[in-house]
């Protein structure tokens, strides 16, 4: 090797070396889905404040859990959460099996699309359509189901795979944590096998990860092969005052940073609230009824009203999804 | 810079860069409290063919999980499970608050020492004594308790603090996994939040990696403060099946590596080995009187009896504690 190739070799490996990474990434934004205004700057100082070692708001990596609800955060839940959807899909092609839904509620009025009937049945109604849909099989046949509906269903307004209608500025959001040492939570009123399915794939949260709603379960040997069956019975519900049990349950620590988007994420933005040192609490208002949907304080779906109140009197950040978002999903064009 | 001196650069710039990890950390044993036998073969032949990329067995780091028991497993559990002495040493804390407890049982057998009466009252009694000393106070409030207890209580035969009273082999092993890639967990029919009060200081283990059996918990606003308070009722107990279906709800993936010591466990290691692919079951075996203690097959404290026939049959690794570990406690000489 000559003295001036060992000289070129050199100095490549010491910009490989030398340079940061944070000077590689600032290259390209890594919330470039994020318009500049109140809420990105929010965003920004608060992860340069909590990672400053030696500043007065540092927060040992260990103590950096972020958590995030789900439906309505972190992907669309419109016309309805699609978890409902996914049972409504499941019930009718286990129709053909089950010859007395024909002429019994609520899998009558499904079947006939009679939403005013399911509607007037309410939770009681709505807790029949999970165990038919939800329980009954083993765990791992459960996330074959769930796996192949979402390979094959699709959103009536967007005609794409619901895992599709994830957002897009959420998604670096989760990647800037990460990236700022954080460790990323799903919160969740969905159920939590339903999530585990696919959510390590599109926000690049493992299963481990995950908290939701659930269902009982029961360990049993079948032929020699251990399997956990679902049952037909509610065994934890994860939503309102169940997120802070949830996130103490399976976290058993407090987040400093939590993001949600309706009146059922609340008691979990107190808590992370309430805790010492700098936080931070976010909450996404639909206001884009073209590129998404608008909708607040009256919607059966992801309503929020207390929580907004809230959020204004505490100064809690409030994204403006039509002002603050440059771009929804990551199939719309940059 | 002379063409020399870059050379010197350049080489040492290479020798950082290429020599590999691996050589350096093999200067020091990392599992150097294990005997040479078959046991630490097994565990090293394991973990290098898991972590071997191209090879047959390579998991991917994401799946590399790793399920540990607790009492008896990685801390010691003799006399008595050292939560039940918590418990013990609570209620006669809480004694003077509690006149009525001279006459009522269980605690008036507790308070005068009586271990055959307390014994006689079987499930009941424990449960009552669990809610007397468990519940009733703030997540928090039971967090300092138990960093207090563990501050000053001691352990009758080694005259030193409970968690000191752990396994240096399994800490060194909990390392050595996670050097290779794993999460590392624990899956104890013990208390999830007694464990997370100390765990993450002495094994390495974050709270959100601890799984555990829990009580019903209530989420409250109190004069503006939201608080979490644990409710004298049992929610899940993590032991025998409950242990592969504590798994599921918590981690949400099948570990590939399971460690236990007692019947309690056997449902969490079929749970492990039933999965495709290398998977690595282990038992401590307690054959140590000298050091720690011997018990298996009668023991009414980490009964091993159906789990140790099992593991025979089935060629699971068993520690044998006095050929195996070299050292016992982290307190015990090199």
């Amino acid at each position: 090797m000559t003295a001036s190739r060992v000289n070129k070799v050199f100095w490549l490996l010491v910009l490989l070396i030398v340079v940061p990474h944070s000077v590689v990434s600032a290259l390209e934004d890594p919330l470039q889905s994020w318009n500049e205004g109140p809420v990105k700057t929010a965003l920004v100082t608060f992860a340069e404040k909590i990672t400053k070692e030696g500043g007065p708001d540092f927060v040992p990596p260990a103590e950096r859990i972020a958590v995030f609800d789900n439906d309505g955060t972190l992907w669309a839940e419109q016309p309805m959460y699609f978890q409902l959807q996914f049972a409504l899909d499941r019930v009718k092609e286990l129709a053909p099996q089950h010859p007395e839904w024909k002429t019994k509620q609520p899998f009558r009025a499904l079947l006939e699309g009679d939403k005013k009937v399911f509607s007037a049945g309410g939770e009681k109604y709505l807790l029949e359509v999970l165990a038919a849909s939800h329980a009954g099989m083993t765990t791992d046949e459960f996330d074959g189901i769930v796996k192949n509906w979402l390979a094959t269903a699709t959103h009536p307004r967007f005609k794409r795979p619901y895992h599709e209608l994830v957002y897009q500025p959420m998604i670096e959001l989760l990647a800037y944590l990460r990236a700022n040492g954080f460790k990323t939570f799903i919160v969740s009123g969905g159920g939590v096998e339903f999530m585990r399915a696919w959510v390590e794939k599109v926000y690049g949260i493992p299963p481990e990860q995950v908290v939701g709603s659930m269902g009982k379960q029961k360990f049993e040997v079948r032929n020699g092969t251990p399997v956990i069956v679902k049952l037909p019975a509610v065994d934890f519900v994860d939503d309102k005052e169940g997120k802070p049990i949830g996130i103490q349950k399976f976290i058993g620590r407090r987040p400093i940073f939590g993001f949600g988007n309706s009146d059922g994420d609340l008691q979990m933005l107190q808590w992370t609230a309430a805790g010492s040192g700098l936080r931070f609490m976010g909450l996404v208002h639909h206001t884009d009824a073209e590129r998404e949907w608008a909708y607040d304080r009256t919607s059966h779906v992801g309503k929020l009203d207390k929580a907004l109140d809230e959020a204004m009197a505490k100064s809690w950040t409030v994204v403006d999804m039509k002002q603050d978002w440059k771009r929804i999903f990551p199939f719309n064009e940059r």
